[in-house]
């Protein structure tokens, strides 16, 4: 794609193509640039950073998002930036925006995420990317109140740019506008799914088990994105794929001399 | 489960249950506790951390494995650590493994593999957790240096422990025993897949895309898995769940001012 002078902005989600989430940030990214959307033709909610390997992929216009461009992808939402980048666009955009999610991804759920996922590839690539999830897993959810922020944190990127390799995660809680305090600066809380699987028979009399469980809070730290949450501001961590456990590095250091001389 | 006061080791991949890489693993686990396996029922490589959320899972005993008790899992990685726990063990193993994967899972491949994300997926549970990949991708791969290496690295684990909510991300050369220097602590090199994707079209004559790319080492450190790979180093990255910009949380920090008084 040429370069038209204005900003060129990839935007994927995981909730799907047709999902209002998505709507809803095309619609304020468009005040920004050039907007390109290739998004998943189907809800992949946990995905991950899963990649299509064993499967070809599929692109199909779509009209949905017109006058924009956009493409529904058989694959995954980190299939969707790679696509967008190395295919459709053939070049890097100035910008990735993912989301907006229907449903929180703050603190470890940045693993699970597809909307974060996509927001990462993003920064792998070195392209500054943003992943928007609002507090709220209904499909026609309220994202005014999104909306406002995601205008306001894209005045401040296009204003002030982003650390290279790092992308941002911003989680808006479920409220009014008036409602909320600002935006904070957070950090990931540690937390994890105390999970519980639902054990039920299908209609031939075989087991199968069904996801659930519930979400514990470990981390005490103030300044943690739950935390700041919970308090009514929008959360935004600052978010690398760097999975490096520097802190642990001295500590294991002596594991090379104990098996060198075996 | 029940504890026989042998250690419980869950073990996982995601090259399937029949892989050899498995049943290398599982063959010298089995000298260190009880192994119980649960593993995806097809490849699932480049899963990432993904789970099935839209979907029931099923379990299917298999005695591949015997007579360590084995099932076959419909999900993903992570779904397999989860039902390990909560519904196979009901209990939290004392160690899970994972891998061993066939090809490389160093540097930023970490983020699609899902054998590592198995072992992150422990760590986020509190529990000791190690995934191993060797650098080939055959599926009739040669393990038995990879063996010795595990041999060394369960001794070392069940001698110093590992640090909390930290598991080891382990990459062995494939090269013959003799040929290895040894293991070296490292670091997650900074590097992306310059991608490509291969155009087709299908017998109808519709487009259809497959991923495929290069690896691109932008990492100058001495101390990378990437760097002690190709030293003939077995690399042992320290890895967390973390995935906090800590360095560019004061750079943003200013952004909070910025928006508040709109």
């Amino acid at each position: 794609m040429k370069s038209t002078g204005s900003p060129l902005i990839l935007i994927t989600n995981d909730d799907g193509i047709d999902a209002k989430g998505l709507a809803s940030l095309v619609a304020v990214a468009k005040g920004f640039g050039e907007v390109v959307v290739i998004a998943p033709d189907k809800p992949l909610s946990g995905m991950g950073h899963a990649i299509s390997i064993h499967d070809p992929l599929r692109l199909f216009e779509s009209k949905l998002h017109a006058p924009a461009l956009a493409y529904a992808c058989s694959g995954t939402p980190v299939d969707c930036v790679k696509l967008g980048i190395y295919e459709v666009l053939k070049r890097k955009p100035d910008l990735i925006l993912s989301g907006v999610n229907h449903g929180e991804n703050s603190s470890t759920n940045v693993l699970y995420s597809g909307t974060m996922s996509a927001a990462i590839e993003g920064a792998m690539e070195g392209i500054p990317s943003i992943g928007f999830s609002l507090s709220n897993f209904a499909p026609d959810a309220d994202f005014s109140t999104t909306q406002y922020y995601i205008d306001q944190i894209l005045r401040l990127f296009f204003k002030n740019g982003l650390p290279a390799n790092c992308c941002l995660n911003v989680n808006i809680p479920d409220l009014p506008l008036a409602a909320i305090k600002g935006i904070k600066i957070a950090k990931q809380a540690h937390a994890y799914w105390a999970d519980r699987f639902e054990k039920r028979q299908d209609q031939y009399g075989r087991t199968y088990f069904w996801l659930s469980g519930e979400f514990a809070d470990l981390d005490q730290r103030p300044d943690t994105d739950l935390h700041a949450l919970k308090e009514g501001y929008v959360s935004v961590v600052p978010t690398h794929f760097d999975l490096t456990a520097y802190a642990h590095i001295q500590t294991l250091k002596s594991w090379e001399n104990e098996t060198k001389f075996q």
